[in-house]
């Protein structure tokens, strides 16, 4: 028989034990920011109606990006963000949640398309929203761009210092009215500047040319990026509301402690349900990630599940595309994830199985990561050579003769010290050590 | 235009915020557990090729338990246990990994049949594995009972005292070799013996019949159940073997302080891979749960994959099937998981945005979790009550007296006592309190 492939499809992460610790211990650390910020973890399921996913519209375009099934006449499919199970949780559950509700979810999600360098086919990212009922204060907006900056903060030494880029939906909105743009021109346009960054400047500006064929207006909206928005004051009211709403939203980030926020008003944030600020955060160290979180504001969340209008302001995290891209590429130091193990108990023949068992439990009673090896017929030289390979700082050696005068054998497998002591003393041998 | 439903697909688990903190926090508990016993914590991809699901054999019954889709020529679907992953994983990480290796996998897997109560579509199991190569000692079965055991109890605050029933597959063969049965006897008697516990007696009796109609070794099998297993002492070599280790083995149990087990021989364990010992845990107070956890050895787990032999023990704690069932039927008292939050933050006046958040970001740098209320226009009415909503247990209340004079306005939420403070002697107070 043939023997069958080991690797996981592609576009699929799996890590090894101590790159596992490893971005557990960093999930652990950024849940704990949010958790201190108030965020209530969801767990919501991984699979969704297909028309809570997409509505028709964008169905065929959705549909080869997604992982699709069908039981009876259910079709149905994994989710690709973790908006769309959000929207439709809070929709029914508003009169079990406490509002602004703020929601976490750190969760698997999953991209159909063909896996690309960087691009996962199944990905974790750490969601955070503030949702509102009819009202919410873009104060919140600046709160979630202050509780990501902080839980970036806090596996700072692994992923090192961080920017968030703040821009504006209305900004852009304002000046195409201002411009007189057709509907369709003001959709290309948008497109355009999302992509801005990846097509580089001729093709923007081809791009600018082919859509306005006004040198004018192509060079106005050239000009934000180079002379940026302030000429855009006493333009238009809505200009004017736009500019205020954004410098007045920098000044409440530097009053929040955000003081590496920067206006860049080339982030647009495809995503179409965003109508407010947008931002996004870049690992300044790593800048082939790409953009590490980003979110926005939404003016109406759950409109197809509910009457009531949710404003939120929302973000994600892209914990996959931060840690399995570093840990894949060996860039984090794994030297602290490799020993997790304090003691491991060596037992010298079945008879001693018993008395081993009672040491065993004793240390993992006083919270002491303890590993038994119970293949006991095994030569003392293979069992020591395991509790070398799992990097035990210590061994506890049960023979005979320890069982009989009711002592360890306890080996510090750095120093190779070795001595007989109680119980009692071993355990507190192996605490003052730790 | 239609609202579309907010309920999740059947068969799928949605929990309100106290129910997840619940059940995080018993995973949590129990993870601990798990890894103070030096079990290496895995996350494997939810998605497998249908190759590695299934071989050609059972396909076409468990193409109608799962959730497959194509992708390009490529079939693929969800996994519905945590065995074929990790069986995967190991054959593709021999050199990586120390042997004996400890897993544990806690994720989400999934059953496409139609959803039945208790029965859930997308679901948590905690998995436990020991593998060995070539060898491996009994004792490491006894070890993964006593590891479950100790997990179950970890929160037996919530889900009551545990029993382990110890079943043996070598007793059942030696007990059909002796009675000569043919190899399709054998087969039918022993998914008999699986679901004798759910047919009752008599439907058992006239399944014996059916397979035997050989009265005197119909009365043979049934004897076990009534007068145990020491009447087959001296039958066969065979069977004095698997009577020897299953004894043996209850004695290294209760070695290693394991005081709930008992043999039963009607545990079967339907999959196909045990071959050795099998157990299943039940919650006594919780008889309707069913089976809360089950394993067993298998001789070799990833034969499919590799020429090493990996012989294993493990097994999968039904973690959804516990805690969601508890969960949803509202059998624990949620109200210690009511109240996250230490201190709510309620902002007069948008002005003081940026005083209050020196305020929160001190409160959680100091591991205090702070929520702010940042709807700055909204009554002092409407602020207090949202903090009475959240269970606040303090509010600190930020108006421009407060500003002016730094200090803070803490608002004991229970006794209704309120103080002027700086911030430093609220932060005590809080600390104080907690």
């Amino acid at each position: 028989m043939d023997l069958k492939p080991t690797k996981p499809l592609s576009g699929f992460i799996e890590l090894l034990p101590a790159q596992q610790r490893c971005f557990d211990y960093c999930a652990a650390r950024m849940q704990n920011v949010l958790r201190l910020a108030g965020f209530s973890m969801l767990d919501l399921p991984a699979i969704e109606r297909a028309e809570v996913l997409t509505d028709k519209d964008n169905w065929d375009e959705i549909e080869t990006q997604m992982f699709l099934f069908q039981k009876g006449d259910t079709k149905m499919g994994l989710r690709y963000d973790g908006t769309v199970g959000l929207s439709r949780y809070v929709a029914g559950h508003l009169n079990d949640l406490v509002f602004p509700f703020r929601a976490s979810q750190f969760s698997k999600r999953y991209r159909g398309e063909r896996a690309q360098r960087g691009r996962y086919r199944e990905f974790y990212q750490m969601d955070l929203d503030i949702l509102g009922i009819n009202t919410l204060s873009t104060n919140y907006d600046a709160e979630i761009i202050s509780v990501i900056g902080r839980a970036l903060e806090s596996v700072a030494e692994f992923i090192g210092p961080n920017e968030v880029r703040v821009g504006s939906r209305p900004f852009w909105d304002a000046v195409f009215d201002w411009l007189e743009l057709t509907a369709e021109q003001k959709k290309e346009i948008f497109v355009l500047i999302d992509k801005k960054d990846k097509m580089g400047d001729e093709d923007f500006a081809e791009g600018l040319s082919d859509a306005l064929n006004d040198a004018s207006k192509e060079n106005i909206i050239k000009s934000v990026f180079t002379d940026g928005y302030k000429q855009f004051v006493n333009k238009s009211e809505k200009l004017d509301a736009a500019i205020d709403e954004l410098t007045k939203f920098m000044t409440v980030l530097d009053g929040m402690g955000v003081k590496n926020a920067v206006i860049d008003l080339s982030i647009a944030r495809g995503l179409a349900y965003y109508t407010g600020l947008v931002f996004e955060f870049k690992l300044l160290n790593h800048p082939e990630l790409g953009t590490a979180a980003g979110g926005g504001r939404y003016a109406d969340l759950a409109g197809k599940f509910s009457k009531t209008k949710i404003i939120g302001v929302g973000a994600a995290i892209g914990f996959s595309r931060i840690f399995a891209a570093m840990l894949e590429n060996n860039q984090i130091d794994l030297s602290q994830f490799e020993q997790p193990i304090d003691v491991a108990v060596l037992v010298m023949g079945d008879n001693n199985v018993a008395y081993a068992s009672g040491v065993v439990n004793a240390l993992r009673d006083d919270n002491i990561t303890a590993v038994s090896y119970l293949d006991t017929e095994k030569k003392f030289k293979n069992q020591i050579e395991y509790a070398d390979k799992i990097c035990a700082r210590f061994s506890m050696i049960i023979g005979d003769d320890e069982v009989k005068n009711q002592v360890v054998a306890v080996k510090n497998m750095e120093t190779g010290e070795q001595q007989s002591l109680s119980l009692l003393d071993a355990i507190k041998l192996v605490k003052k050590v730790a």
